[in-house]
Order: C-alpha cells, then sequence, then structure tokens
C-alpha cells in the first residue's frame, strides 16, 4: 500500500513530510532523552515548541503585536458558546451571519448566553452562496458580527470578510492559513486545527485586546464569573498553560505551520490553492454531468461541492474514485453529493489526478 | 542519546513499544493509504480505534455494562466544571474532600453553580494524608462526595474510596487504571490521560446511568440549557463524537489500554506498581537524610514526594539524578522538593536504579 491523495474534509491530509518529523519525536525530541509526548508543559523543551508554534502563526498570518493567541481544547464547537460568554455572558447582543450548518451551530450555542439576532440566513435554505455586504445590517448595539469564513459543508466561502461597522469575529476553522487574511480587522478569529493546520485537538484563538476587556467585563457580572477554563482572560494570562494542553498536537501544529513558512507563506499558499481550485471548477464547468453546487461568487476555495444526475451515479463515483487512489470524496452526510476538500496539504498533482478520472468516468458514465 | 528513566508527574513516561506503534500509524494507517491523524472521525476505521478503547477500558476496569464510557476534550481541569454544571447544575448541593491543590480546584469551579460543602480539609494545610472515614460526614441532600483519589502534588492516595452514603465522583488522573477500582461504587469517574492512559488532550469520562438523569434534570431547568459540548447526555447520545475529538490522542491511548491488557490487567499492574512503591519507600524510610512527605498510611504509590535536609541539596539532587539518566525528579513548583513519579509504564528498574542512585548521593551528601 502507499499513500493515496487524501480529499477529507477533516481529520485531513497532512504533508507527509511533517509526518515523517513528528514519528523519530514520539520516541526521542531532541536531547530530552523521552519523547514529545512524555515530557511536562512546563519543561523548557515543551515551551519553545509552544512559543515557535505562536510566533510562527503570528508571523504567517500577521497578527498584530497586541493580539493575543491561544491554543485550546474542544474545537470550534466549544468556541462557539465560550466566546459567547465571553463576550455577551452579559446578557450583551451580537449578531450572526448563517451561511450553513456550523454558523447555526454557532448562533444556536450563542443564544444559550445572550441576545442573538440573525442578521443574514438564506431565504431558500440551500446556502449555496454567502451573503453581499448590502443584504445584511448588524445592529448598532451589538458587541460583534460572527461569520464562518468558509463553509465546509455547503463549499462556500467569503472571498474577503464581511463589512461591518462592529467588531468581526470568525469561525476560520476550514480556510484558516490558506490564504492571506486581515487580522486586525477582527476582534477574535478561532480554527479547529484539524483542517489547515494539525491534528484534531488543538483549537487556535486569536483575540483582541478589546476581547480580553469584555470577557473581563462578564466575569465581573456573571453569577460565580466564568469558569476558570472557559475564560479568556485567565488563559490568556496563563499563556494556555492553565492545565495541561494537547502537547503533541501543539508540536504538529508548529510543525505544520514550519511547513507553511518553508511553502512562501499564506501568498504562496493562496497562489496555489486559488489555482487547485481553478483547475477543479474549471472542469466542473466544463459539462453540465456535473452540478456544482456554490454560486459561483461564493465558491469555496477549500472545499468543492458538486451532484451527479443521480444519487447511485453519486455513490458509483466515490467508489470507484476510491478504487483510483482519490480518497474521501462522499458529500457530508446531511447534504450528499460529492466533496473534494482541497486543503493547503493537498496539491496539484491531487487535483489534476481527480480531474483526469472526473474526465473518464464522465466518458464511462456520462 | 537514548532514552533516560523519566519520573515526569504528567505528561509522563509512556511505553517505548507503544511509542513505536504509533510511528508507522502517523504515515500510513491500517490499509487507509492515509496517517491516522488524516482519517475521519466518523470513518469506519476510527470507529473501530474507538470501540475498541471504550472496550478495552470496560473490560480492564470491570466498567458496568450501564455505565458510559467517554472520551472528551479539555482535561481534568473542564471536567471540574461540566460535571458541577451536570449533577448540581440547578443549584443542587455537593461535598467536596480537599486533599490537595487538583481537589481544591475541583471545588473552585463547582462552586460556581452549586451549594458546594467542604467535607473535610486538612486542618494544618500540609496535604500530607487523606482523611479517614471517621473523619468526615457528608450533608444528606448532597448529591455527591467529590474525591481526588490521588494527590499528584503532595504525594498522598486513597488506599480504597471514601466510604459515604452518597455517590460517589472522583477525579482519577493519577492513578487511574494503576489498580482495579470498585466503578460501580462510583457515579462518576474522569481522568486526564497524560500520566497513566496516553497523551495530554484526551480525558476519559465513566458515568453511571444517574448522572445521565440528573445531566437531564439540570439542563431542564438552567437558563439556555447545557452548552452542547458540557451536556453529558449529548455526549453520550453522540458517543462522544458530537464534533471531532482528539483523534490521534484516542489511538493513542486505545494502543496504551491493549498494552496494559498485554502486561495481564490491572491485577497485575497494582502487583508491579505496589513493588516499585515499596522499593522506594524503604530506601526513604531506611535513613532520616530523606524527609518522606507523605503520613504512612496515605502514602500515594504514584507519586512518591520527600524533601533532603537543604533546598540547596534537593537542586543538587535533581542535577545529578538528571546526569545519572533519571529525568525529572523536580517537585511540583509550588512545594517544591522531590517528586518521583512512577506510574504504569515507570518498570522496577528505573525505580531500582533511582535507588542506587540515591544511596551514592547521600554516601556523598550526608
Amino acid at each position: 500500500m502507499s499513500r493515496a491523495h487524501n480529499f477529507s474534509a477533516g481529520p485531513a491530509a497532512l504533508p507527509v513530510e511533517v509526518l515523517e518529523e513528528l514519528q523519530p519525536a514520539l520516541v526521542e525530541f531532541g536531547d530530552m532523552r523521552a519523547g514529545i509526548m512524555e515530557i511536562s508543559h512546563r519543561s523548557a523543551a515543551f515551551a519553545e515548541v509552544h512559543h515557535a508554534a505562536r510566533d510562527r502563526l503570528r508571523r504567517l498570518m500577521s497578527v498584530p503585536d497586541d493580539y493575543t493567541i491561544l491554543f485550546l481544547q474542544g474545537g470550534a464547537s466549544l468556541q462557539f458558546w465560550m466566546l459567547a460568554l465571553n463576550l455577551v455572558g452579559d446578557g450583551g447582543s451580537a449578531d450572526y451571519l448563517l451561511t450553513g450548518t456550523w454558523s447555526r451551530k454557532a448562533r444556536t450555542e450563542a443564544a444559550r448566553v445572550g441576545d442573538i439576532a440573525i442578521a443574514w440566513d438564506d431565504p431558500d435554505g440551500r446556502y449555496d452562496r454567502v451573503p453581499a455586504d448590502d443584504e445584511f445590517t448588524v445592529r448598532p448595539d451589538a458587541r460583534y458580527l460572527h461569520y464562518t469564513s468558509n463553509n465546509t459543508i455547503a463549499g462556500t466561502q467569503f472571498s474577503t470578510p464581511p463589512a461591518a461597522d462592529r467588531p468581526l469575529v470568525c469561525d476560520m476553522s476550514s480556510d484558516i492559513c490558506s490564504r492571506p487574511v486581515d487580522v486586525g480587522a477582527h476582534a477574535l478569529i478561532y480554527a479547529g486545527a484539524q483542517k489547515n493546520l494539525g491534528p484534531s485537538g488543538v483549537t487556535a484563538v486569536i483575540l483582541s485586546p478589546w476581547v480580553l476587556e469584555q470577557s473581563r467585563r462578564c466575569a465581573a457580572v456573571l453569577p460565580g464569573g466564568l469558569p476558570s477554563m472557559l475564560d479568556y482572560g485567565l488563559m490568556a494570562s496563563k499563556d494556555s498553560l492553565f492545565n495541561t494542553p494537547n502537547t503533541f498536537g501543539i508540536f504538529a501544529l508548529e510543525r505544520v505551520l514550519a511547513w507553511l513558512e518553508r511553502q512562501g507563506g499564506l501568498e504562496a499558499m493562496a497562489a496555489r490553492n486559488a489555482r487547485k481550485a481553478a483547475t477543479l471548477y474549471a472542469e466542473l464547468d466544463r459539462t453540465d454531468f456535473w452540478r456544482p453546487h456554490a454560486r459561483v461568487d461564493s465558491r469555496s476555495q477549500m472545499n468543492v461541492t458538486w451532484r451527479l444526475p443521480t444519487p447511485e451515479l453519486e455513490a458509483t463515483f466515490v467508489a470507484e474514485a476510491a478504487d483510483a487512489g482519490l480518497m474521501a470524496l462522499k458529500g457530508h452526510r446531511s447534504v450528499g453529493g460529492i466533496r473534494a476538500s482541497i486543503y493547503n496539504a493537498t496539491g496539484q498533482q491531487a487535483v489534476d489526478d481527480l480531474v483526469a478520472f472526473m474526465r473518464d468516468f464522465e466518458a464511462r458514465h456520462g
């Protein structure tokens, strides 16, 4: 056996050279005479890993100096609630753009604590597009506007952050580090690592100073205060080490970020990702046999979704593709169809091979 | 370089044969043509890993059939609050035995939501012992009694669970799977994995049916309900897969549990752990040069703590030990002194070598 082209939506493909770097470190890490998972999270050796991860992410994303970077646990799903608890836990208000399953979930959790309004929802429920800036308004008293930059299930993406006069909060789980982004235009960015950054079990959280102030205000009025593990201020003051973090996950993430730097950083990745996506969308537009889901102006460069004429053909497509070494192309269980996730670690060759397979498939089944 | 004897309190030593099993799986896992970190948490291949982990833990610990086993994120520290939210989130009451730093932290988080009473605290604050059963009483209306079975910092341990007429809730982070335990006598057991079970970033949680009922009751009365990620009932109904878990951590844990089964299970581990501890305590009792911290009837078989005549000698001890290949013997930063953590993966040879070093050290510095 050998490694196939992996189009998994997440946990997703990682650069093989990173995986090969991790292998020896499991048994012996540096000169520690122990493996990376066996050393204290408070050791100097792990502090070096941790700070390198933070510093690389700051450089790659041009995170402003006064922003805090945390590596937490629980995925974006825990952030859905944690961010609301810290920002509107006192019953304050916030607005949400609903562009698919994940932003709906984010809103559900936030509505447990704050006054949450839906600034935009897809009127026909297809979630095949993201809103234009003139399609929504944000309440003047909203503490923030929340959006999901890339929608993994529907296969849509904001090409630029939504325009709003209020602080932006973004779930960037599925396109963080796939392209440059104006971090300073955001108050809070969070991302589960398992798509573009590393293994599952680590969540990168980037906070503006305003978030920490707001967190303190909510802590002061919440009965019982903020629970320690869900207190951004405390996590920041402890540099993500209030308790034991996912040390191996942070190490793997650090190695992925080093790989991204070697690739030329986010400008270079954006160019590669744009080319991969253009290759695949060109095939989807070539023939009516493929039925791309997302509207052209909202197409995701990370998750490309389409249908075939029948569900039976889709099942055949997924099975034949797997036999041809093109793995994990089945659409999300909630929507069906085909989904090719083409994150940073999936190369142009994988997309070229997928397109060649698609042409052959259409010739045989079209 | 080669691997040293590792006495780290956590993240801690893992069996080298497990680490060597993990290495190839990073690049190619089974016949998946992808690494273990690169496959969906909803794939059949990962489900097999996940269920094997759960089933092995159930067999090893003789977990009753009607109990639920979850693998969550956030460590014991998130459980401190999550368990209280699910069990006394409606303002109900619970009692806590305070036997050190970790049980104090558990109580602090619980007191944010419930009516928490301290059933016992060490009157002289040394935390060099755990209470006898006749030293505390539990309120009749307490929903549960919380205790920490092993205190990593002080080096004390309950030899048997405390006697109480109320359901027991136990933080078993630092001695889970080190010996047999009557799981059925507990309502809830939780443990960060990074001492006896695997890498950091996975928390094993074992729940009785009563916990799930209580969780539903609290969800019904809490304003906004329980946040999804902190709802035991939801986590149980989704089999820990409400969102993406720490897949690599669960895989590593599953391999550690398989190793424990190969070692003969928990009876065999208990015998080995008792012998290791007896070897080390015999040396501590041999001469007044060593000043063991824990009272004899409360001694931990996992974390052995002692002082030397001066802090300077302690620093010399830690440094010379490291040079001799005996790593991570420094006591916790909050109490100083020496701490040797001798979890499952630390063998008798490590303890024998430590004792030989100690005799030599005393001969030179005593």
